[in-house]
């Protein structure tokens, strides 16, 4: 069999002008700010009016723990938007922004896969309507103002060993990473040490795909702790009066960007803060504005559903209010075989058996998830080298726990291939049987609430920790953040701290290396192993080969 | 007397949708690319059939040597586009777009002021199209690249002391100027000293603003030095395969945009090169673009005649075979009176004499541009203190050498105000009396093409350089790189390099600090005197202020 690859399909997409997608929506044209003729925000002021509606329901789609042979979890939300619309719903799907710097490295993504796809692709990949640049743009001004107080005087007392903010780039720039700045002499400033991370790690970008308006937005700029004291006590962005410069320079950023799947469905693509030392969620304002003017939302979340939805119940629902109606967990036929312990190379063969033993933790994830109180449904993204008695071995064990598991083909098929699973999907959600509450109350001790994820989520024994920790903790609480949620940074690809222990392990323990307060944004990150906050290139990387070719279309990009 | 403020006369425009800004030159709103509903872009297919036209005179406006006082040469710019329409010709403007970062540091400007200014102003300082995000984004991909390709073993046997391209960000920040990167070890790479300028101090800028096209700008990239090895034979931005993927980010920014005066007539405001290091101009793809449109194009130069009208003469309408037709020199009578000895605090009073003292400035700029073959006019933009003495004395000294000045009102009064200078103008242009030809050919020695600027223009005695930078020179042209014109760096305060000699000033010298080979722009820079590339943020940054304020209009930013 040969396939068309996603940028064949996605340039082969017939799209509509975007005022007419919006129009399914009822977003009269002046309240649309198109850039170019299949883009657009959506205003400030319909944002605010359609907020206050709230007639959606909202659908997550999350997934097993990544493997190398995919999942399609994306794919799987914009085919499940396409197909909701199909029955005759009226659906929209939020997802994330993709990153511009990662692109030059490897070969960047489409948002979706085959037939379940968003476009336009290029630009989605490339500066799309520019909000990382604003986001950029906006954490820069920051540091920039933070060593021009130092430059002039200090007069917050600042300790430059002890400033924690540090400068952004949406580009893999590992010469960035670690550095001294200000050399050169007393016109530069005073030298120390900082670095860049990935526009995707700033803060800036979780503060604004959790703010609800521009106003909660500068407040949390303001919020942001930039540096301590010699006395260590916390210096704010308020402190430096950035707030309101940021807010300013983020006001396009802040409205949601409108596009459409190949189907002419809408489309809401906004904000993509990591999923490992942020929450990975799209934005809030993205979220809210579909759930004002769409009967379902499909959205998904970041990583496995032991990081993803774990954070988007915890902290995106938590602080939005948001109350999710069901959830639809992606597997795959190839990677339980993965998780069964089949090599990438053999997973065209038939295997039951291996099927069979990488099935637990797609149940693990089943369990976790209704947890929350949310249904859950289990879809399997079809593959072309499944067998049928593979899928029948998924759809048994997922039988086993209670819950079902529907085959869908949208990769191939779009909207016609994951019929029942809409028609499921919507049935549950207009059932209203989610009784959502997220995992620990605001009141628990934050040492408490890592400890809650890390044994119900991840079930391990023990959270390993040291004094230092714990008492860093301890001194937030004091200071009132103890009412925070926790941000858990680990790997994605095992429920342990260990990405080579596959499949739905017990008997380990959870060692954090390392807290972080992110006041603005509102929760504690926690981190568990390396996490790498600015990327490199590889040997060759993919940028080498990104030109125009001789027709005009861009080459070596995906 | 109270006047509005320029932000307060640009909220109250009357600003019509761009696609009617578009039809007034036959742009069919398929190929306007809307950024919201008062932004295009202008598709590249439009472009390029465009360019063939061909059918517009091409009006450039200059002027003195700045001063405290203000000239207002976008001011003129914009007033004379409107002038020429209201008295019923076809004319678009095309000005440069505006720097982001130095608007945190002092309040940000006008295109223009008064009643003669380009909307949307606000957008116009912030993000506007993304273009100088796209500029920052592709040079920064080149660093990135340069490194990791060292990084990866350094097969191409860069000398890390001769990397002459650094990095780029659209912000004051002076703790950038100097750094050492790479640090943290082996995974980090290898520590070398680098730093960053503000982003239109790039070469890809200089770049975007000259190329013809995208096939045009990626040679260009390609062409970049970018460093040296041991031998010192030079590196290219071709040897790390980066132009492709430069050319492909800068798609979009290639697009020239499309905004609207305060009167609804077109204005182009695309690319923006310092006029410093960089030929200071507006891109040429956007004055070709106007020229194939308009009947009469109106368009500006950086600083004064000395650097702005000598460089578009000698670079830009070398390089892109523009033919100008006609000259406008503005002069004010406070700049006047400036140059005549009267400090900023007592330029109320009238004081005819100074202006009278203070005009061999101007005169010397109307001798200058006169011997490029294009007749000149010189605008007397009116100041509501200006007395009736003051102007004729500027008129009297103007007609003494045989040329004509004209006092304009298009500040207090738009295109009315400026109406005698429209008709005068189109005049002259449609008369086709100008032969223009640069100050040297192509084939002179490169010493001798500073000499030739340094003597005939700036009336200087010599050049001084010492034997290092003569044998650069000689190195240069020998390596195939004699041909190029060369781009002055000098203040821009006096014809001389000493900013405070103001007037006509003979008997002075030229030293020559650095001279800079820029491949990809195609000129070889001559730098006189301290050049900041980035600059710092004052004591207390503008940014301070800027919010939104209770009406959600932005405060601070003007």
């Amino acid at each position: 069999m040969t396939f068309k690859t996603d940028i064949e399909i996605a340039r082969e997409a017939k799209k509509r002008p975007i005022q007419e997608i919006g129009a399914k929506l009822g977003i009269p044209s002046e309240h649309l700010l198109p850039f170019g003729h299949d883009k657009a925000k959506v205003s400030q002021e319909f944002v605010a009016d359609a907020r206050g509606r709230k007639r959606g329901k909202l659908i997550l789609v999350t997934a097993i723990n990544p493997t190398p042979a995919g999942e399609g979890k994306t794919t799987t939300t914009v085919g499940l938007g396409d197909g909701l619309n199909a029955i005759g719903k009226n659906a929209a799907i939020c997802i994330r922004e993709a990153s511009l710097g990662p692109n030059f490295g490897m070969k960047g993504g489409a948002a979706g896969g085959g037939y379940a796809q968003v476009v336009p692709m290029e630009d989605m990949n490339l500066h799309f309507t520019g909000d990382f640049h604003a986001i950029t743009s906006a954490h820069n001004l920051l540091s920039a103002m933070i060593d021009n107080h130092i430059y002039w005087g200090n007069e917050l007392e600042i300790d430059e060993r002890r400033i924690t903010w540090r400068r952004v780039m949406d580009m893999n720039d590992r010469a960035l990473r670690d550095m001294v700045v200000s050399l050169g002499g007393v016109s530069n400033g005073f030298a120390r040490q900082t670095g860049f991370d990935i526009t995707v790690a700033s803060e800036v970008m979780a503060i604004l795909c959790l703010a609800a308006d521009l106003e909660d937005l500068q407040n949390r700029l303001g919020d942001i702790v930039i540096a301590y004291r010699r006395d260590k006590t916390p210096i704010y962005c308020r402190d430096i009066g950035a707030e309101g410069a940021m807010t300013v320079l983020l006001k396009d950023a802040m409205q949601p960007n409108l596009v459409q799947t190949l189907e002419n469905n809408p489309a809401f693509v906004h904000g993509g803060p990591f999923a490992n030392i942020a929450h990975g969620c799209n934005s809030v304002v993205a979220t809210q504005t579909a759930l004002g003017l769409a009967d379902y939302v499909v959205t998904e979340a970041g990583f496995g559903a032991d990081l993803g939805a774990e954070k988007f119940f915890n902290i995106k629902c938590r602080k939005a209010g948001l109350t999710p109606s069901v959830a639809v967990i992606v597997a795959t036929v190839r990677a339980m075989k993965m998780n069964g312990g089949v090599a990438k190379a053999d997973l065209g063969a038939e295997n039951v058996e291996a099927v069979q033993k990488g099935c637990p933790n797609l149940g693990r994830h089943v369990e976790n998830v209704k947890s929350f109180g949310v249904p859950v449904v289990v879809a399997i993204n079809h593959f072309h080298s499944d067998t049928d008695a593979e899928v029948d071995a998924v759809k048994e064990y997922v039988a086993s726990l209670g819950a079902e598991a529907i085959l869908c083909r949208h990769w191939a098929q779009g909207s016609a291939g994951i019929a029942e699973l809409a028609t499921r999907v919507a049935e549950i959600a207009d059932g209203d049987r989610a009784q959502f509450a997220p995992l620990y109350g605001d009141d628990m001790p934050l040492f408490e609430k890592i400890e809650t994820v890390a044994r119900r989520i991840y079930r391990a024994d023990e959270v390993l920790a040291d004094g230092k920790i714990r008492s860093q903790l301890k001194e937030w609480e004091t200071a009132g953040y103890g009412h925070l949620p926790i941000c858990m940074a680990k790997t994605q690809y095992s429920f342990t701290t260990d990405p080579n222990r596959r499949g739905a392990p017990v008997n380990h323990s959870v060692p954090v290396r390392e807290v972080r307060l992110a006041a603005g944004a509102g929760f504690i990150v926690v981190i568990c192993g390396e996490i790498m906050t600015m990327p490199g290139l590889p040997r060759k990387p993919a940028a080498q080969s990104i030109r125009f070719n001789e027709e005009g279309l861009i080459e070596g990009l995906f």
